[in-house]
C-alpha cells in the first residue's frame, strides 16, 4: 500500500508497526474495545506527526491519537474497519526544558507523567497532577482528556497546570503555542481548546506545564464515616480548619476497602468496617512542631461534632503510601471484581450527598441488589459511581442493563445540574449520552467548531461527536 | 428607524439611549478612541439580549458588548461609522446564588466586580480577582478580557476562577453553561473559548465562580531595591521562604512612586528615593503568634544575602491599604502624567530582567530621554512596560512615534518568548500588532473560529482580528 509505504520512507520500516504487532495498542485498558488499523506509527517529533499528518489529509486516512493508552472511555482507540492509523506518542519522549526560576518544565507529549513529576521532585519543586495510571499515562494523553485526579482540590485540573502547548493541527501544520508565560491574552485561547478535546481537532505533541514549590511534609489520614451527610460536613469542617493546606479529600465506600482488602497484604486491624471512608491529605509548607497536636485536636473535635467515627493518622512517609495505595488500588481492585457500569459524573458539592442517596433509592428499585461501588474526589464533587453485578447476575446480564442505568444516573445528574463526564472524556463510550444530555445549542457550537477545524472529519472521528 | 423601534417595543424607550445620552458608552477609559452608534441599548436579561441579537441578525447590525467600560485597548468602544449599537450589561447587575458549601458564587455579567468581592467576604469567603478598576469593572468585562491583576501569582486568572459561563451566542441563542462544577470534561471548552475572546464571539451574560477561604490576615511589605536582577532573586527567595502564603509580588519602579507620590498625601519619609520597588503580600491562614519575628528574619536574610537594601512592614490593615494605595495609584498618576505608549506584556520571569535591560537600550538609542514608566506582576512575568515622553516632547510628538516604538518593544517580547498582550487584551489597540507577531498559524485558526461562530461578523467586528 503506497500509503504505508509512503509513512515508512519517512521514519523507517519498525516504527509503523502492522499485524501482531499492533495488538496492544488496538484494545483500551478496560478491555471494553477491541479495535483494528491499517498500521500503527510511531514518530519521534512532532514534525513528524506534521508530516504524518499530511500524507493521511493526502490519503484521506483518519488518524487516531494514543498515549499511554489508559483512558477509560475508548478515546484512543480505533474502531473496527481498520481503516485509520493510530498515531502513539510513546517515542516523544523527552523534557526538554526545566526552568527553576519560571517555575515552568517543558515536555514532550509522550512524557509519562510519573517520569514529569520525579523530574520536578529532582529540582525540589512538584508536578501535583497525580492519578491511579501515573506510571503509564502520558502528558498528552492527559491533556487531550483534562485529566483530574486527586490533587485537583487545591490545584486544579491538568488544564489549570498548563502555560502553553504545541499541536499539529487537523491540516497538519505544527502550532507552537508553547510559551512558558502565565499570562497571555493574545486572541482566543487554542491551548483551552486543545486541552480536551480528546484528539478530535489534532495532536498534541508537546507542553510546557507550572511548577510549584513541594511541601515540606504531608500527613494522611484515614477517617470512618457514618454517611456521605457528614463527609460533605466534614469536608467543609476540614477546610475551614486547614485552609488550603488540605490537598486531597477522597472518598470511598466501604464496599471499595472490602474489594481493596482482597487485593492488598494489610496488617490485620489495618482498619474496621464502616458504610464509609474518607484519605485526607494535608500538606505543610513550613515547620510546624505542633503538627500532631494540631490533628488530634481537629480529629477530637470531628468526633465530638458527631461528623467521624474514628481516624487513622499516618505517622511516616510509608504509612502515608499505605494508605494512598488503597485509594489508588480501587480502579484495580474494582476490575479484578468484573466488569461494572461505570460513570463518571460531578454535581456542586452540596448536592452530593442528595444525589447519592436518591439515585441508589431509583437503582435498586429498577435492579434490585446490584452493587454501589462509589468513590472519588468529594472536593471537585466529582464521583465514581459505578454498578457491580448483583450476586443473581452475570457480567453480561449487568453489561446488557448499561443503556437502562446510564439512563436513570445520568438523568439524576443532569437534575443536579452536573456532568455525565466529569474527568475521564467522552470518548467512544459517552458519545451517544452526551448527545442526549448537553444542551442542542453547545452541541451545534462544538460541532461548528470541529468542522471549521477538521473539515475532512480525519482526527480521531467517532469520538466526542457523532460526525 | 424600524430597527431601533423593534427594539425600543421590546426594552421600553429609556433602555435605548441615543443622542448626547450616549456619549460616556462611546469612549474608552484613556480617552484614546471616540466612536459613535446607532444606539446604547441596556438589556435586563440574558432573554434581551438574545432578542436584541436575533435584530441585529435581522437588520445585519453589529454588536459592541460592554461592561463598565474600564478596558485599556479600546476593546468595547464602537468605530467611529455610527452603524453598530453597544450593549451595555449595566443593568444585568444581581448575584444571583451563593452556595456556601460548593464554594461558588453565580452572578449576572454586569456585576461589578467590588460588589462581587464584598459579597464574598460576607460570607466569610475570599473572591480574589483584584485590579485597580474593581470599582467600576464588572465580571462580564473580567471575562471578555480575561482579567489579571495583582492576586494571579497565587489564584491565577479570572479563568482560573470560573466555574462556568452563559452567554448569548452570534445566532442569538442563550447557551447556558453556567455548572457549577470543578470537574467537566464533556466536549470542547466553549466556556474557556468565550474567555478572553473580547465580544468578539457573543455576548457573556452570567458566570458561575469559585470562592476560597478567606486569609485570616495578612501582611503587607514595601521593599526598596537595587536591580531588577535582585528583584527577581528576591522573588525567587521569597517563595522559597514563605511558599504559596505569597499572595502578591508586585514591582514599581522609582519613577512610578514619584509619580504616585504627588498624588497622594503620603507621610513625609514614608518611603525613601529608590531605583526599584517591590509589594509583597503575605497571607495567612493560620494564627500565627510569630509572624512579626519570621518576616523580620526573613527581611534580615534579604538584606544579608544583598538582595534588597530596605523594607516597610505594614503594622495593621490601614497600613496595608496605604502600601496597596501606591501600587493602585499608578494607573491614574500616570494618566495624570500624560498620554504614553504602554505595553502590557509578559516573558518568563527568568528573562525579565535581560529584557527591561536589552529594550531599555534600545528604546534610548533611538529616542534619547523619553521616560521609562515600568510596573507589573514579577510572579506572573507581567510588565507595563510604558513609554511617557522626554521633557523636549509634547504629547502628539511622543503619540506620533507608537509605530516605532511598538515595533522594537514587540520584537524584543517575541524574541524572549513573550505575549504582547499579557492581561489587557487586544481590543482595537492591539490588531495590528497582534496580525505582526502572532504566528500565522495561530492567527489562521483563531480566524476559522471566528467565522464558524460568527459567520456574518457582527459580534465586536474589527476587534482582536483583522476580518
Amino acid at each position: 500500500m503506497k500509503f504505508l509505504k509512503d509513512i515508512e520512507s519517512l521514519l523507517g520500516n519498525e516504527y509503523v508497526l502492522t499485524g501482531d504487532s499492533m495488538q496492544k495498542f488496538l484494545t483500551d485498558w478496560r478491555k471494553r474495545y477491541i479495535g483494528n488499523a491499517l498500521a500503527v506509527i510511531l514518530p519521534r517529533t512532532s514534525s513528524d506527526v506534521a508530516a504524518i499528518v499530511n500524507l493521511c489529509i493526502s490519503y484521506n486516512v483518519s488518524i487516531v491519537p494514543q498515549g499511554g493508552n489508559t483512558g477509560l472511555c475508548g478515546g484512543a482507540t480505533p474502531d473496527t474497519s481498520g481503516k485509520s492509523i493510530v498515531i502513539s506518542t510513546i517515542r516523544m519522549n523527552s523534557i526538554t526544558n526545566i526552568d527553576i526560576i519560571n517555575n515552568s518544565i517543558t515536555v514532550e507529549a509522550g512524557c509519562i507523567l510519573k517520569n514529569v513529576q520525579n523530574a520536578a521532585l529532582d529540582c525540589n519543586r512538584l508536578f501535583p497532577l497525580s492519578l491511579a495510571s501515573e506510571g503509564s499515562c502520558t502528558i498528552g494523553g492527559n491533556l487531550a482528556t483534562n485529566a483530574g485526579g486527586t490533587q485537583v482540590l487545591r490545584y486544579g485540573n491538568i488544564r489549570e497546570l498548563t502555560l502553553g502547548i504545541e499541536f499539529v493541527n487537523a491540516e497538519g501544520n505544527i502550532v507552537n503555542a508553547l510559551r512558558g508565560l502565565r499570562k497571555d491574552n493574545s486572541g482566543y485561547s487554542l491551548r483551552d481548546l486543545y486541552i480536551g478535546s480528546e484528539g478530535t481537532l489534532g495532536i498534541i505533541t508537546a507542553a510546557s506545564l507550572k511548577l510549584f514549590p513541594k511541601p515540606l511534609d504531608r500527613k494522611v489520614i484515614l477517617v470512618s464515616i457514618g454517611s456521605l451527610e457528614q463527609a460533605v460536613s466534614f469536608f467543609s469542617y476540614s477546610r475551614s480548619f486547614f485552609y488550603e493546606k488540605i490537598t486531597a479529600f477522597e472518598l470511598m465506600s466501604g464496599l471499595c476497602i472490602d474489594m481493596v482488602k482482597k487485593l492488598l497484604d494489610l496488617p490485620k486491624n489495618f482498619i474496621n468496617k464502616s458504610s464509609w471512608f474518607v484519605l485526607i491529605e494535608i500538606s505543610y509548607s513550613d515547620n510546624h512542631d505542633e503538627t500532631a497536636d494540631v490533628i488530634s485536636s481537629f480529629l477530637e473535635n470531628s468526633i465530638n461534632k458527631d461528623l467521624i467515627f474514628d481516624a487513622m493518622v499516618s505517622n511516616n512517609v510509608k504509612q502515608n503510601e499505605e494508605i494512598w495505595l488503597m485509594r489508588e488500588s480501587i480502579p484495580i481492585a474494582e476490575r479484578d471484581f468484573g466488569k461494572a457500569i461505570k460513570h463518571d459524573i460531578s454535581v456542586p458539592i452540596s448536592s452530593i450527598a442528595s444525589f447519592v442517596k436518591e439515585t441508589n433509592s431509583l437503582i435498586q428499585a429498577s435492579f434490585p441488589g446490584v452493587q454501589h461501588i462509589i468513590f472519588g474526589h468529594i472536593g471537585d464533587g466529582n464521583l465514581h459511581y459505578n454498578i457491580a453485578r448483583a450476586s443473581w447476575q452475570s457480567e453480561c446480564q449487568l453489561l446488557s442493563l448499561q443503556d437502562d442505568i446510564y439512563r436513570i444516573v445520568h438523568s439524576m445528574v443532569v437534575d443536579f445540574g452536573g456532568s455525565i463526564s466529569a474527568e475521564h472524556g467522552v470518548g467512544m463510550l459517552k458519545v451517544g449520552e452526551l448527545s442526549k444530555y448537553k444542551s442542542v445549542s453547545e452541541l451545534h457550537m462544538m460541532k461548528l467548531i470541529k468542522l471549521a477545524i477538521d473539515p475532512y472529519n480525519i482526527m480521531n472521528p467517532g469520538k466526542i461527536l457523532m460526525i
